[in-house]
């Protein structure tokens, strides 16, 4: 059954798109950056900055919010956005990936994944069906089917067991997700690991079976980016054309701007905000290693022509000092102005392909990161 | 001699006074809550809010600030202002409470106390001159004199030859000060523990040396309210009156409360932060510990009459799941929102002495504080 589809393509160049994802809770324009607020927040940053730094949607993590505070907890305050203030489109992963990150003792079957939450010890089920009324429950604007991921390398066998399995959970999440109200919508995940055959196979079975958009999965999980963006080219081709494409988990700037010249629509990924508390900037020059001691007597902003006011305005010697005692003020900056550097290149990106110039902003944008960061202050 | 007056007192009543201190960076409103910014940086507060709340100056410590990144740095980057992008006044302690409680090895002479720093291990000397000059490389509106806190309950002669090097040093502080530009101030540290006689002997020794203001040392170190609130009926009187009176270390509301009743014009405080990174939001039902179950379900927000955003538009419920998951977006609320309620509780204490009805108002928000947190919702 096709169902109905809530994206628009703008624009196309070459294999790049820039479109609009229309969801209940506003619009998204893609490409698209989501970050991720695991457990219903954003680490360091408040819910306005994440707004006000160009985020037309974010992530929230299935897995952490159904052990806590609990789905039918959040559903009976209202859902997500109402429960955490975000004013916008979520979208909600499946739980899968966490449970075979995160958890103790988990057992698969062909009817579910069982485990011990890593809060409380308890023993809790997860099927197909299950994860789509918990991200039902949470409100999302995008609900994504429950999948089983490989960690790579492994074996063929394992890869090919998991990507059917995650097939036949695709079909029972479509139908889980019929009862769904109208613009709420369902993404499949193509699997198939590292293997170019399992990955088409994958690719056709879930658009043989219809979903509003199609995410791929099992990438970013320790391969080659050779690896990755050749994985994308076997599956992003098969999908069809006027469907929002996912990549999951992904990534670096470096890795976002290869994968939108794939086809890619969307990206989620913690990098901005765990690297921000970890001292690093994303810059135009590249990333920026705040710890390092040539900042210490930098009066200098990190980019003084940003349009992110603390990326103009605070001083490196400030924001080393910060990195270098450990003050949360220093991660709540750089996350803030790492968020903002990605959704500046999302919009970057978006008004690339637009205008049909995509080629040269890649080739441009990829060598101001090469030439790396300003001289140091002559000492 | 005589130090220039740079404190203008607007109304009293009863001993309770609301003035305006005027210092190079800006005025300040008394009585005042000056949040800390420990090392440059308030813990889980981006400045502007610091502001917005209400808060017209910030303390920040001079043995954390002279450890890292160093004084001389931070002169040659213009001052701390400049640095952190705080715009208002500034006080610096002088470094010796928090030698006395975090370093290792100090050794205390008449001429310095010498310690290891708890950074580097490295040896650092700090005299009665050096902090002040650490002091105005800082470029501190408002600079204090070296003294040696004791911790209580201690021996009256420990206490007494304690108070004596005070008062040496407070003149040694004075010489080193009075090269100053104009404006800048410097304030004596009356101590003498929980003794009258010392109390007494101390404001009075300080008084005629002479100081920009007074501060109250070496209370809230663990002796009871009572005994803190006699030594300032002791110390205060014995002041002069046209001079800013400053507690410091001090307070929880109840605190503050009970030493601007009797004549004091200025605190600095942990607490609002420290709290709120621990689960707890200061309102005017009192002390509320969002991590207490009774919260899980709760839409409703902590104060909805509150003038703070945070306070009346976010529920008990998120707050609640923020603090158990340990999110920092739990401490960063909590934080905006106790200096909030800080910095209201200032405004409505000096709103209430200029109207004359600080009595009233005194009793009025004691009886509401122990009246308590408004009924939980029924289950």
């Amino acid at each position: 059954m096709t169902l109905p589809n809530h994206f628009e393509l703008i624009a196309t160049d070459g294999t790049a798109r820039t479109g609009r994802l229309t969801t209940p809770n506003g619009a998204v324009r893609t490409p698209a950056f989501m970050p991720v607020g695991t457990a219903g927040a954003m680490k360091g940053l408040y819910w306005r900055e994440v707004r006000e730094a160009g985020s037309d949607i974010v992530l929230g993590n299935t897995y952490h919010l159904m052990l806590r505070p609990g789905a039918e907890r959040i559903a009976a305050l209202g859902g997500l956005q109402r429960f955490t203030g975000w004013q916008g489109p979520m979208l909600t992963d499946s739980g899968g990936f966490q449970v075979m990150s995160l958890s103790e003792l988990r057992k698969l079957s062909e009817h579910a994944v069982t485990f011990r939450s890593h809060i409380d010890g308890l023993k809790v089920e997860l099927s197909p069906e299950r994860s789509i009324e918990v991200q039902r429950l949470l409100g999302s604007d995008i609900a994504m089917q429950l999948d089983e991921c490989v960690r790579l390398p492994a074996e063929r066998s394992d890869i090919e067991r998991a990507m059917q399995l995650s097939l036949r959970w695709a079909e029972r999440s479509k139908r889980a997700f019929e009862t769904a109200a109208p613009g709420y919508m369902l993404f499949g995940i193509v699997q198939g690991g590292d293997i170019a055959a399992l990955r088409q196979t994958s690719a056709l079975g879930l658009a043989d079976i219809g979903f509003h958009g199609y995410a791929i999965g099992g990438l970013a999980v320790g391969e080659p980016q050779a690896v990755m963006l050749a994985m994308i080219e076997e599956a992003a081709p098969l999908l069809p054309d006027d469907r929002p494409r996912y990549l999951m988990g992904v990534g670096t700037p470096e890795d976002i701007l290869d994968a939108v010249k794939r086809g890619i629509d969307m990206f989620d990924c913690v990098l901005p905000t765990r690297n921000g508390r970890h001292g690093v900037a994303f810059t135009r020059f590249g990333a920026i290693n705040l710890r390092n001691a040539r900042h210490a007597d930098d009066p200098r902003p990190l980019d003084e022509e940003s349009n992110w006011p603390s990326t103009r305005e605070i001083s490196r010697a400030y924001l080393h000092h910060l990195v270098r005692s450990g003050e949360t003020l220093g991660a709540m900056l750089l996350s803030e102005i790492n968020i903002a550097y990605y959704q500046r290149l999302m919009q970057d990106i978006r008004d690339a392909i637009a205008k049909g110039i995509f080629s040269d902003f890649y080739e441009l944008t990829r060598a101001k990161w090469a030439r790396g960061d300003i001289a140091p202050l002559a000492g």
